[in-house]
């Protein structure tokens, strides 16, 4: 149904990633990432999937459609501290794709590969002007569902 | 037990609260509060309770006792957008004291005292040189007590 | 001519001032001001004297007149460190009053009234629509000359 | 002299010069470039220099050796803004190398390469711990010497 999913070797799930380097700005006084700061880099993250796996940059969304992204809700945990300089790997998995939502479950993995947060954010396409929700276009949808970490099953 | 318990009026559950403004640096392009920019406000009341309630600043718990409390979970609902300009009512009640750990329940409010955001933070006490949690010390135990929603009870 | 600088005393310059607290996360691994975060404090400087001195605020601006005030132009010099937890006393002045900008020196202060940071900024009125320079209107003119450092002369 | 400086062509002024992507998280509800977000931006660029052409992260700076490179003094002219989903092209040269400092030319290029930000940067090298100037070292001196514009003269 998806080359991009066909692709993919068996059992393997589709992933979006990308390399993040804690920056000195991003450190508190105890020199690890300051909290809030990992949700930038979250929003980084989902910005460059739009842009360049969904085709869609939150540049054409807001400016050109009128459309927004809003995170409405998230979880996270804060499993291992991360330090000034270190490369961290983020990742980007769908885990559930609704009518004007998408849940999406986000991984940074210190060099080892060990975990140093995870969270589930529930992004809504909305209306910027009408601040109502919007069903999601179903090209973007199938884009969307290349990353769902059930396609290859 | 707890004269500032004792003093609330019956049925009232203890708060510490703050009224926030939305600046313009915490705004997106859409216009509303970057959500990120939320957890700063969440960690700048934490730093309130701390230095105004509980008698010891974050200034005192880093840098003379090599202290920290961070937030190690995070739920947080992002019910409605929040403007430019808007004051909020930031309020922070105490959901559960485990050994070295604390569990909030955080909630800004509109002007009207509608929801914005509602949130549960887990924050550990740890030692910043050893990275290990620490046992909260009776005395602090006691005055994270008097924000417990169930002292009441 | 101008009742606010009338009441004020012989020599005494106007200045619009409150008090900022240095927060947990302003600061970086060095446990002092991260200096990005003193230009936020700035701007939150420049919000307040809008909204509270000069009778319009930067959400009626943005979103009602589409206007805004970037700041075209700083000067600053970081005089010495500040340290989390320290409430700081920030300070505007006019310094001059162009036909479609105005130049404020800022300063904030440390404890002892020392000086911690001193800046000179310029700041533009923009039609953020057509992206050009608006000339200030004579009524905020007029609230703007109220801080001028040579008024009183 | 040196072979980095003899390898560019004549006339040519050495660089160090990074791709720095406009975000979301960067953006003002005018939809451009929030100021103090450019001053993160230069933060940046100034880490990377160390870590990729001197020879010495921020992170060993600080943990390893206990020093920084704080920003004492910064002019900055924002000639034009930068929007939301823009590539800029961020340079660094050398202008002056003193005893315990060294001043930057920071320029923040759009991509038909036309100025947005100009910027002149005196970062000092300091003991963190004693708080106080530290001369240059001449390894460091000599790396840093090779971004001087008048090098090649």
């Amino acid at each position: 149904m998806n080359d991009a999913i066909d692709a993919m070797q068996e059992g393997e799930s589709p992933v979006f990633a990308k390399n993040v380097t804690v920056r000195f700005g991003d450190c508190d006084p105890a020199g690890i990432v300051f909290y809030p700061r990992y949700f930038e880099m979250f929003n980084n993250l989902v910005e460059d999937w739009c842009a360049q796996a969904l085709g869609t940059s939150f540049r054409e969304l807001h400016l050109e459609r009128g459309l927004g992204l809003p995170t409405v809700h998230v979880e996270t945990s804060f499993v291992a501290p991360s330090e000034l300089g270190e490369v961290l790997r983020a990742e980007l998995r769908v885990l559930k794709i609704g009518g004007a939502s998408v849940t999406l479950q986000v991984r940074l993995a210190g060099p080892a590969g060990e975990d140093r947060v995870r969270a589930g954010l529930v992004l809504a396409l909305m209306n910027l002007k009408e601040r109502r929700a919007v069903p999601i276009p179903d090209p973007l949808r199938a884009r969307i569902a290349a990353f769902h970490v059930n396609t290859t099953n």
